[in-house]
């Protein structure tokens, strides 16, 4: 048994208590958040206890691990706090917006050996999982090119948007580690085009709403990936790696699996899935089903802070390249 | 090279005789019909001559074959003629509407031993023939279950309904027969419900618009045909073969390949292809060219008189169950 | 909070308890079955305890709820005796194999005014849910014909087949149930073929594998269910609902959204789910959400005793034209 | 009535024969090839004459237009000269590899208002040309991005490798123009990754066979191309626009409709027509009709020169992406 404590009570803190609390090796002990009556409402729905100081739950014996949905801004000093009490970690991605502060902190709490998860979903999503199987077994051959359609339904808000960090630090990052979880070596290329085509509010940020990114491995292995912040028909997520034999491809998924066939089309199916909460259901559970059972096993956690690492030099690099013009090296060192 | 004439020079008459014109081993020389201006429009476009009567075309010494696709109700006696003047024969279905006429046009021929092939058109689509094939060669095993949806897209109109011998004869009658292609062993037993839903019209003739027919082997095979008349989203033309191993199925076509993703649905592709001359297009094709080769070979026509013969039989069989409540049996013989 | 006393304790039981311990209203707090160590371990998962005669659990004040899973035998006895101690029940199907033990049932517990939910899981399936509004709402107009495919993986064992009540009762019954269910009106015909092919296990006992079955309401609406008892490919559970104004289908699940694309086929996809366990998860799920809140909110039951008795007639019918060769009217009263 | 000459008799140039053949409006009436057991094959099958030498063919005032389907380097020379003999020109891709030669041809032939049609037969395919339409129609808002999927079944001979250009220049340029088809306003800039993974021989030649090419547009619309060269399952031709209000993607085409369900997989369907000859049969015939069309009404053809030219120039801009490792301005003038 884990018992957990939440920092963080928002959509995704909530959705984590609630898978915490269904996991029966699981238990929701503490809530905090620096909005008291959130926490005061997830906690009460599972029995757990609302904390009213960080301390309070680091100092808790009771408490084996932490989840962090807190915001971004946050992470790197609950990161710290938590590997320094002992703490067993799951942290929502990313670990911050800055290379260097993340290097910092990793080069600060290293010595303590912490037991840090980010939290890629994605990885522990079925259909996705099966597809990294299916190209480490060498299922149909060696894998040629990667294509990772990454689009949200909705813009977000301007106030998330403001601190976010920006599109590729805040949404092609989940692509930048699938990317790495799917190919067999790492990428050592990035080439980068990105725009604001959405709303003004965008570019008045300085940010992008549009971006395609071109990665490549040493070997050759070519990746696209692509973003777009307002796809009206549903959150689309698909994968298409294509190999030596074949290529598997990755579909989305559907609230109902009805069509309708009339004067107007045939085949119309729903739209996809709204959004990473209802789409990702099944991703994290399994996430931190994993994490537990690595923890348990007192194995390595299956997305480890160097991924967390990588994913964000990835996106510095992206930027780099949309800045330069050029095709910028990845230095991961 | 085959030399054609054509009976009939209505719809279906003018895409024979586009086919025929277009087939590199046949030529349409003569085009006889009642309505002469349609008769001169078909001739003109192909070069070929108008004949003022029928025997014109059966005394012509240059005309090899007749493509009879003139209404039902002449087909026995050109069929007859044609048998008696040595003419190849590719006749449209259904042979006619009374068995006793059929039977006893065969009588008279049969003793000629004339080449007549039926035009039981879907046999020769490329999706049912490879259906076919793989079911012959048992791919998937031996058939258990058939599935055959059969749905036009509007009703005709009501002076075709009234001389066309009602829906089972009509239109079934192409079900009847791709159950008879498909199956490794004749109907024994049939079933029937129909109904006029579509139109008073319908029911006014006495005639159906909806139906659902079962059909069983000796050896315990079921086949269910479907039939609707107002299949607003297109032609519906669809197989289904369960079988020990697997299934196969043969689905529909449409103009483009075209999805559509929108907030109202994903995956929106076209209305199928309207209707029999676009969606067999390729069929019709092929019969003509099988209709020749055999022809050419001196084999025995792809589709022969007995074929249409039982299907007309299944149709008086399925009329048998709707009127009396009962599973007929069915009588080839 | 509604408390559960569970009976029966195999593999549908089994899922029941876990449902009902997973469901924020409901609890488990009694299990009996015959197997006694089969009733300990799903109370021990879910610390409930094991009653060791069913009296245990009718007299006991903090049973609210029965949810009868053992088997069929049994049914009529157990939702019999629960009403009279005033539990509400939701009794898996059928209600029982023989329909005078049936009316005679409910002649006895009528008066008592108790609240019965039969176990026809699949209503509550997200997909058939939202077709059956789309029906009812008239999306496409006035429904003309329905197809129901329904095929098991594989063939129960001979033990289950020999107590089972034969295909039409034990598994069509479902089928029947759905088509009342998206029917606006009852069947008052029915027609049906049925045969042994799969396994000579099958005939032996006088049972049938495969099975076509026509149903026809008052106003001419078709039917057509059709089974099989061997689909390699999955458990299929398709239906298309032809309407006026178009067509609207259900389709089959499958464990991950990939497909493979290679030079032997291309989209070629998971099997599906590979039976009604994995299949129906949600349905069950929300079966059990619904007898909480109809409890809760005192309504009647959505799906009734009558619609248990009904289903059970249905197949009755079905087997009395099987025998006798006829199309067969209905008479539910 | 047109009357064509044909320059070359290899697989693509027999196929235009075929389809000039079958045109009510097209005649074939010579046929020129440097081999000339090829060019009696083709004049023979449709009864044209042999042309011993080009100027056979330019100095016949019975020759309406020439189709130049014979090797790369001979279409300037070809090109311009039967400029100069007012011959109509339907010339295959790519007018040639080096834009200074296309550049001074043009310079030279350009006063001579030729009627020149460049072979970018994807422009003719039905769905892409409706794609088209709906983007123009603005049917979904505007365009966001464009993914073009264009993937050939196999690796050319090394003898046609040797000559071919490059990937970029052979294979690719069929995409530049189709994305300058779809986009409303020209590509501005060029980023590319290509890799030789499928076969040494491809590195030996200094050649590519996978490749990913980034475009942008003034706007901030983005393109991605990927191209392989060796897709086992079929020609993988497809095309997904993803605008304001929804996406449109254009699907790819099987040889039938059929669909296998076993216990390996669901929805097996065939793998893609094998090549751009089954493939785009259609938009050939179309591309012809279109010439013939425009000819005979006197407009402009409806793939210009200049589109082969900037086709050609978005080629080089890639290459030059691909040398110096950035992202390069595309300038057409």
């Amino acid at each position: 048994m884990v018992r957990f404590a939440l920092f963080g009570a928002g959509r995704i803190g909530r959705m984590h208590a609630d898978n915490i609390a269904a996991h029966p090796q699981a238990r929701l002990v503490a809530v905090y958040d620096v909005v008291r009556p959130a926490a005061e409402t997830v906690a009460g729905k599972h029995g757990a206890r609302v904390a009213t100081t960080v301390e309070e739950i680091l100092e808790d014996g009771e408490v084996d691990a932490v989840l962090i949905a807190s915001s971004t801004d946050t992470h790197i000093d609950l990161i710290t706090r938590a590997a320094k009490a002992e703490k067993a970690i799951l942290c929502e991605k990313p670990i911050d917006l800055d290379r260097e502060r993340v290097d910092a902190c990793w080069a600060e709490i290293a010595p303590l050996e912490p037991f840090v998860q980010i939290g890629f979903n994605r990885r522990f999503d079925p259909s996705f999982a099966r597809l990294r199987e299916s190209l480490r077994e060498g299922e149909l051959g060696g894998l040629r090119q990667l294509l990772i359609t990454s689009r949200d339904p909705e813009l977000p808000s301007r106030a998330y948007m403001e601190v976010a960090g920006g599109l590729l630090r805040d949404m092609t990052i989940h692509d930048f580690d699938m990317a790495r979880f799917l190919l067999p070596e790492e990428p050592v290329e990035v080439s980068c085009f990105a725009a604001a085509l959405i709303d003004p509010v965008v570019a008045e940020l300085g940010d992008h709403d549009t971006a395609m990114v071109l990665l490549r491995t040493e070997s050759g292995i070519q990746v696209c990936i692509n973003n777009y912040r307002r796809a009206v028909y549903g959150y689309d997520q698909r994968i298409e790696a294509v190999c030596e034999r074949g290529a598997i491809l990755a579909d989305n998924m559907r609230p109902t699996t009805l069509e309708r066939w009339t004067a107007a089309h045939t085949e119309a199916r729903d739209p996809f899935l709204h959004f990473f909460i209802e789409r990702y259901r099944e991703a994290y559970v399994r996430e931190l089903d994993a994490f537990i059972e690595a923890l348990e096993e007192k194995r390595e956690p299956p997305v480890t802070f160097e991924d967390g690492r990588r994913a964000l030099i990835l996106a510095d690099a992206a930027y780099e390249s949309l800045r330069s013009g050029r095709t910028v090296s990845v230095e991961f060192d």
